[in-house]
């Protein structure tokens, strides 16, 4: 394909309140998307592409075609308007269709809104809906995510001589990152105690390993380099970005602490970035479940196989250390709206390069975010950077 | 963005019998997908990123994921794999994001498939998941795409003093076309009475002037014209392909004959090509309605406004005169599985184009497809060429 265009920047970020929300998925759209394009100054006739990422409006809402209902609420017409689904990673993805959109030269703004509303349904009617994912032949056995999840936990601890509270120690972590972020929907922190007695809901996990049912929204502005300057010098660049998928039946993969998703995607955005993981200055990572954020951190380089837990035992990711892994919160604290989510982790990395993270502010050049599908079916990795 | 690259060629094309199937969903993706990497000549490992175009997956079979379920099937994992929802216009939606997958240098191959499992339900609750898509200030008045199409067309034909016999005329022609693709849904002509006297569903539209509910699937290569040489000199090239959103709200429109977003999307694809209306040799519309192969007619420049209807009562559509529309048999008589419909439009197009075309052979060096999805809500426009 010859000579790689001009980059692709980020020169706008937002998301809501991130928790229990009374408004419907559209109205939860048009409140990131408006808040995007005030934070990037940007006129809605500027906009030419718009991508919604979202999982399941039509199983949680019954409503459709969110995608032209936002382009029309936000004044966009007539630009592109689509949705983008790859169930709990339909962020990343977004990030990924965006990133396309304005690298074909088919668009020099868009518009990126992930959203989800999800609490007005209970728990076990949000567990389902996200578990059609599933293979039939291994959802007809009772496996759900959390199942999976489980599983893949006590394969890890015992495999790993891991004690039980490094894995509560990622919930711990993060929900103290949590309390600096407005937008999260826990704003306080647990001890590892209250994470340790907490009910089991997949042994070994238990409540507080997992992540909340959560409404919410969250968006970003791609533009060529070109046009971000014309808008700002507080830009930032997306340096690599890859998306990889892993066996549909989770139980034909060799390994089970390998997320191969995690790999490939990660090999491919450190290869298009020229950036390794020892170049990674703060990462956000998908901990649906805290055994995610230890696969997650293996899979990218960050520790070993077998090791992550050593350097949550240590310190090694908290908000003040060498490699501070979500900042935000994660999915653990800040909430996890679906199609929201893998958008979100976009929006802190941008504001941390930027230097828009407030009390949350950590030193960094160089990010990285990891939004995972399924139980790592699908997986998209984005590596972003300060404009120089 | 500099230059724009390579162009982007199809070189491989399959779609599978459309109508009442009893495979689910995955299997249709599968027998399409399957065909289509025959059809091209391409080693599953070549394919990189993988689209599928689906509307309604999780609402009409509680199945998600089914982008992941696909790319472990067809056994291109690590492939990239996504899902494309852009409603009706979802098989467009995902020729746009293919060709972008492959212009913005991302995919040096990729497969695209779009499908549809609808029949298991009945036409009501297939009607209503379609429906969801409208506003509901328009919904809760029992606005559904049938009554939009009802409104439009005794519209249409008091204001251009057409007879009604020329939107009976239209599914005539399709139905006609259609006995020559053995894909179709219905392979059998009708003729002016039994359209004219069937029952009565949105006055003035009667059941044949519907497309039906369909199951089926349709697939496409996408890859760069280097790469598509090493394949085959048989190939088609994206000349031009671009989206545009209209008014969520049908009733804000200013006028119900003209679809902004054919006219929108029309004029930036002819732009790209470098081609206009009198360039277009073959042509595949969204005849969802009847009324609608009218309005795209105009939209797109094919017919001045308030005359397309005159332009098939001359037999000027015909498959053997200057303009042959839905040689395909258009969804009319082919069967419209939402995701698949953009893309069998696709097929059709490519096939006209390299000379596969069997009976439905015209001549034709370029040719156009237009996809609508919604009532107009967001349309790609799509031109390709034959490889010079």
């Amino acid at each position: 394909m010859g000579e790689r265009m001009e980059r692709v920047a980020i020169i706008g970020a937002s998301m809501t309140q991130f928790g229990q929300r009374e408004e419907w998925i559209c109205e939860l759209l048009v409140e990131a998307g408006v808040a995007c394009l005030e934070d990037g100054g940007v006129d809605p006739a500027a906009i030419e592409h718009l991508y919604v990422s979202n999982m399941a409006s039509g199983e949680f809402e019954g409503q459709t075609g969110i995608m032209n209902a936002l382009a029309h609420d936000l004044d966009l017409l007539p630009a592109y308007a689509q949705r983008v689904d790859q169930t709990s990673s339909s962020g990343g993805a977004g990030m990924y269709a965006a990133w396309q959109s304005v690298a074909s030269g088919a668009s020099e703004m868009t518009l990126l809104v992930g959203g989800e509303k999800m609490t007005h349904k209970t728990t076990a009617e949000s567990t389902d809906v996200i578990a059609s994912i599933t293979h039939p032949c291994e959802y007809k056995h009772g496996l759900t995510l959390p199942s999976f999840a489980g599983l893949t936990a006590r394969h890890y601890l015992e495999r790993f001589d891991a004690p039980r509270e490094s894995l509560a120690k990622v919930a711990v972590k993060n929900h103290k990152n949590g309390v600096d972020n407005p937008h999260a929907q826990f704003q306080k922190e647990v001890d590892l105690e209250t994470v340790l007695e907490s009910p089991v809901i997949a042994d070994p996990l238990r409540l507080y390993d997992f992540c909340p049912i959560t409404d919410g929204s969250a968006a970003l502005l791609f533009c060529p380099e070109s046009v971000a300057k014309e808008y700002t010098d507080e830009y930032a660049v997306v340096s690599g970005i890859a998306g990889a998928t892993d066996t549909h039946v989770v139980h034909e993969r060799p390994d089970p602490t390998i997320m191969a998703g995690v790999v490939e995607s990660g090999a491919a955005a450190y290869e298009m970035s020229g950036y390794g993981p020892e170049d990674i200055d703060v990462a956000e990572l998908h901990d649906m479940f805290t055994i995610l954020e230890f696969l997650q951190m293996e899979g990218l380089g960050f520790a070993d196989q077998g090791e992550a837990w050593m350097h949550v035992e240590e310190g090694r990711t908290d908000r003040e250390s060498e490699l501070p892994i979500n900042t935000s919160g994660g999915l653990k604290s800040k909430g996890h709206p679906l199609g929201a989510s893998g958008v979100a982790q976009g929006v802190e990395i941008y504001e941390q390069l930027v230097g828009e993270a407030g009390p949350r502010q950590v030193d960094a050049e160089v990010g990285l975010c990891c939004n995972v599908g399924g139980f790592g079916n699908c997986v998209i990795t984005t590596i972003m950077e300060a404009a120089a």
